[in-house]
């Protein structure tokens, strides 16, 4: 079953016409296995054979629907199925069946799997981080980045509010990210700030990435609304970021600032500090591992 | 530099225009970074970052040329940079350098890093997977599987031949499959073999799953060109391979034997012999790790 | 010649596919006109005949190329052309000199001008309505709307740039809108937009539609970025207005007041004060006239 | 309620695909919105706010189809609605009544209503345009041209059928239109006419544009359908369509006469005259108004 | 060369990308055969192998242009290379040198002479049944009908006109065809033509399809344009035709004859009569055999 | 009623999409019979009227899915009409009943009759051709080329397997063919071979063409699995083969032998011989007549 997440997936949307070219993809002329299997009615079980958090759902639930299949969940999207679980059930639990002609089950049988696969690996991971923070005591927000699988953007940052974390810009028309280049070559930060606002409007927020506090502070003045601390070592990071949330504690400025760089599971603990609003990693999307899902026809 | 493999792709493919569809996933409107940057012309630097195998070189030229730039490589596809050479250029050697107005490049980059970084870390993942076998004295193929991102198979099965390993069949059009289900449908392997062949006709292999010495002796009678044994036990496996290759030595039979299921990098080595002419694995292609990139305009 | 908005279409954009399709739609099969003319080289003058400010030029440049015409532009984008000047050049200015075979001349002859005379007149009537508020000493923002002609908002949208005038969100995956429904869905003004900031995260901004005080500071105290005051006449709204920011002068909050509903050339100047931020209207771009352009082969 | 000129768009059409173009236009990534209004039962009224004659109804409803919604439709396209039946109804009418789920009301409302607003502003005009000829007595055509909206023919021509209007030719491959680049090129009117009907056979039209009496009498002579008489002042032009009528009402020769050029709202009147076929204008679809229209949530 | 009419496809047309997609139908995924043959620079010969008419030519000469290969034309389209002249260079002539990357060459290859082989088959038999009725002096025109292969209608309409036939109504947007349906549909002959007209208005021609001179007459006087005769034999046709062009001599009305049905090269003189305008056949295009060329690289 | 193949073409594929195209080809803009005729519900009779075998039928189905009809087969597909069976009905069977609005009737028709008669045309001339093999005691196949319509090779292929002959390879990323240009290009038959297999695997078959019985012998021993016989008359042909069969006879090599190259109906049983596993000709799908059909509503 879908997470309320689904309702951000629009009904007539480019998405639906992409799961048709995976679909091509896999039977470029003839599907000769079905030919083999036939088209007689046959019910299959989809199972989940890792731990992990299952996501992806409303996008597998299209491959079967596009491939004329029924189906009916077991368990529900955003659902973490742990190893006790998983022992339980003898290594895998059931997460839908699904039913309809033998040749169609076999036809979207891998590129569901290669969806759910990938979606539930990417939430996983990025459950996992964000307990990690929460355990740290952290309250701000984790997020993911711009570095996704070229085509299945949507999929994966789907996936990563799947695993509670925020995904950040989603592209080049969102957020406005000003870094060294734009700044030389506006002339400075102001400019640069200025110069993103007189197209972006006022719909749309800027972000500028800086190296120093005193960067800092005059993109902060120059209205930008996400700062970008960048090259700190853990330590000088949790001073500029204390200082610059004192220095404008009094003022009418409303800003928020951001950790990137490097990020993993494994160190994130080190730079955490409440000072700091956004940690945002490619870790949690990019290169992770997969959770194996399989689907059998039942005998 | 492109390697030989780039003759693959066709000059007028689809391929194409999934790049320009990557490109325009990153700016479905308007490019306000581009605004700020403005079209002077500029040098980037294109950095390898971690040890490994360079792949996706043409999909990446594609990419800078789609956004008009010039790019001269430095390193050529297939090429592996080893720890030593990365900690010779303090961390980072110089792939390519990219040319064209500012904005062109700041467009281009991040589409060409998210596939060279995925491109190089299958094929690396591949490449090590191969080497570990060569190393074993193993002789015969290691395959990749249909196990891969949708709409990247094209990328991911390159850069599996770009790592030194067999691209296994690429879709349901090629190279048939027979597994329980197709057997069931048709009442007895022999008869799924054959009617297989009535389609896919004499150009294309059929492959059948077997789980038994006796059905595999059955689908080799049937005339199947590659048997797939399936639920074997490392030890088993090489007791019923060479079995099978000792019982058809001398008779009118040719035929390949194939081990899949499960296979790493890790647990690889217990399952060789040389009388399994391929062991297929997802692992060389599916939640593999990247290889970072990066691209920044020379100062 | 282009203004330097031209740098926020991309290069390899979906943009440049849609005038392919504009051009196929005006041929769907024979082009029966370019064969009685031939291909014998000409130069054709791009005329203005209409007072108004020039926009457009980047997608009929793009219609030249794909016609393989080369193009010299006269006059620039976001240069206005007033009456004076075109008397004096009897009525029409040269804007440009296009030249290439004659049957391709006539290709792109319409497909051109239908653009050149939207933008323009979009633009122009975006520059009349901002130079009415400057004049009335307002130094807020004149923004348009979402109500765009489908298929056409990347244009409309330049054109508001072109005109000088905010482009406010661009579709439904940009700044979030809470409007009546979104609140009595989740019960809440607050709960709204706590439920908007979950999926939108950081980098997304958010405005909420209020028709009372109450619900302004209710909106404003939840995180909106953004409060669009609703069904307030004009002398309320300013009351209104000042008071919201009178209140909240040395509050930590941050936050955008827009007028929206209703607003023309005509009666624009009884609504504004400055402590409104933006003015929104469709009737800068939606129903406007057209500003008239021709292309005559020089004979 | 469709009109019978609903049959004239086909069941499998391109245009349904602009449609899911539009919404996708609309929300290219994640639909916010959607996801704080949720999935409950709704239904909305979709309202008109100014009077004009209902268009565009074949193009809304497949938006609400598309966005899996129902729609009872209260008015019936061509239907005129007068400012005494706004008035009656507090200034506006529910022209249909849409029902599904919140989310999908929110995602087809605007699109549907650009489509609405646009289609019935040209019929509208179209309307007005060929009532104020039918009361001047004329009994000929009132038609359109090709400066339609990029992308938007169908919309615009459609609307203009249903405005009681002559869409006149569709596109360049629909009757051919011979102007002076086409005579200079091939040597003469009567060698351009039959270099058109040498490619455009028997089955499509043939138009002339003329400056004079006597180049029209030889287009007539050598096959032209059409005749335009360009450049001719409101009085002159009676002058020639009565002589030209005169002179063939012997002959067997099959002409109609057209006018174009600069025609409006305003000055059509004085040119109106029964020896002319056809009076042709853009003034009736290009820069025209819009009608309003509005899709509320029923609370 | 290409003849003439290539200048009646448009520069920026769909018929490219359908090329595209054609080269795509070939090479799904990798091409295995350039790798083997590598990029090294050739020339190759195009050779026609049966007399005819050479047509195609700017359909082949995309191909070779998408595969980014160079091309010489000896022959030019439209041209008729007789046994004669095959006889006389060993039963084939070189048509054409290409020239570029081998594994190019390769690629064009199929997709080029399947092309050229089409078209070139349509415009002899077109050519051939033109030549036959001419020597019967006949002085109408022979036509082409809708039966062409689905996806080229393009290509086969513009064989006809190298073949030098009409092309007939090119789709259903064309001419208006009324048959025995829309005339019982609307009641009567009179009612279908002015129901047609005031949709297709004055720029579309209509046709009836009748089976009786008094129905051609009623069509006739109700303003149709073209009149199909159907169900006549050889002898009555003449007859009617004869009868109605002789009652309509001096009356003011406009039409043409058209005899349709079952026309073929061999039975078509016996129909031929001066008095019908137009013999329309599929025996042209549909179904008809193919000229043979080849591509050889030259060693 | 569709033939078991119809399994063979995915529920989800680019073959809908082009029935899609196909129909949009026939009305690019207005259907103007469609509003003639209405749509008042009809039931119409889809007619063979020549004797072959029926094919296509999925296809066919597929447009009148789209048009929205419902159809019930009277005849299925791969079944074979005779003169007899069309003479006791008049000429012509009833092969189906098509039901819906009698416009969307005339859309589907000449779409769906255009798809039934190519491919029951080639269907039909397949299975001519391997009848008239199989009674000249011939026990290999028959197969089809590539040489195939561009934009057709799936209806064409499908078609080739209803008439009971092989598809040979469908494209150049299946089975690699290996000619001169290749083995010039690595510099013998055992290179070229070996260079093919190092791209295409273990999973795709290597075809090498050879003029020689030596060739033949370096192929075979390279381990091409498949050897065409070029340029061999037709005893050679015999002789060659018996002699490389006869040689293979006892060693572990396998290897088929296919013959190709101007084949016929009429000639191919002087080249017929049982030592050839394949015959492969272009004259059972190029240029092939076709088989009428037609679609009339019934009164």
């Amino acid at each position: 079953m879908s997470s309320p997440y689904a309702n951000l997936l629009p009904t007539s949307g480019a998405w639906k016409q992409q799961i048709t070219d995976y679909l091509q993809e896999d039977v470029p002329s003839f599907d000769f296995g079905a030919f083999v299997v036939g088209n007689k009615p046959e019910t299959a079980s989809l199972y989940m054979k890792q731990s992990g958090l299952i996501s992806g759902v409303p996008f597998a639930a299209e491959v079967f629907k596009q491939c004329e299949l029924s189906v009916e969940w077991k368990y529900h999207e955003q659902q973490y199925v742990s190893e006790e679980e998983l022992l339980k059930h003898g290594g895998k639990v059931v997460v839908a069946k699904v039913s309809g002609p033998a040749n169609k089950i076999l036809l979207a049988e891998r590129t569901a799997l290669n969806l759910l696969a990938r979606s539930s690996g990417i939430a996983t991971q990025s459950y996992r981080t964000k307990q990690l923070a929460d355990k740290a005591g952290y309250t701000g927000l984790i997020a993911g980045t711009r570095k996704t699988t070229p085509g299945l953007r949507l999929l994966e940052k789907y996936s990563m509010l799947v695993g509670g974390v925020d995904t950040h810009r989603y592209d080049l028309s969102s957020m406005v990210m000003l870094k060294d280049n734009h700044i030389t070559s506006t002339g400075s930060i102001t400019k640069a700030v200025k110069s993103a606002r007189s197209v972006c409007g006022f719909a749309v927020k800027v972000e500028v990435e800086v190296s120093t506090e005193q960067d800092a502070k005059e993109a902060i003045d120059a209205g930008a609304d996400v700062i970008m601390l960048d090259n700190f070592s853990g330590a000088e990071l949790q001073v500029v970021a204390q200082s610059l949330k004192s220095f404008y504690k009094d003022k009418k400025h409303s800003f928020l600032l951001e950790c990137s760089g490097g990020l993993t599971l494994q160190n994130l603990s080190t730079y955490l500090c409440n000072d700091i609003d956004i940690y945002s990693t490619s870790s949690i999307h990019q290169g992770t591992g997969i959770i194996d899902f399989s689907l059998k026809i039942d005998s």
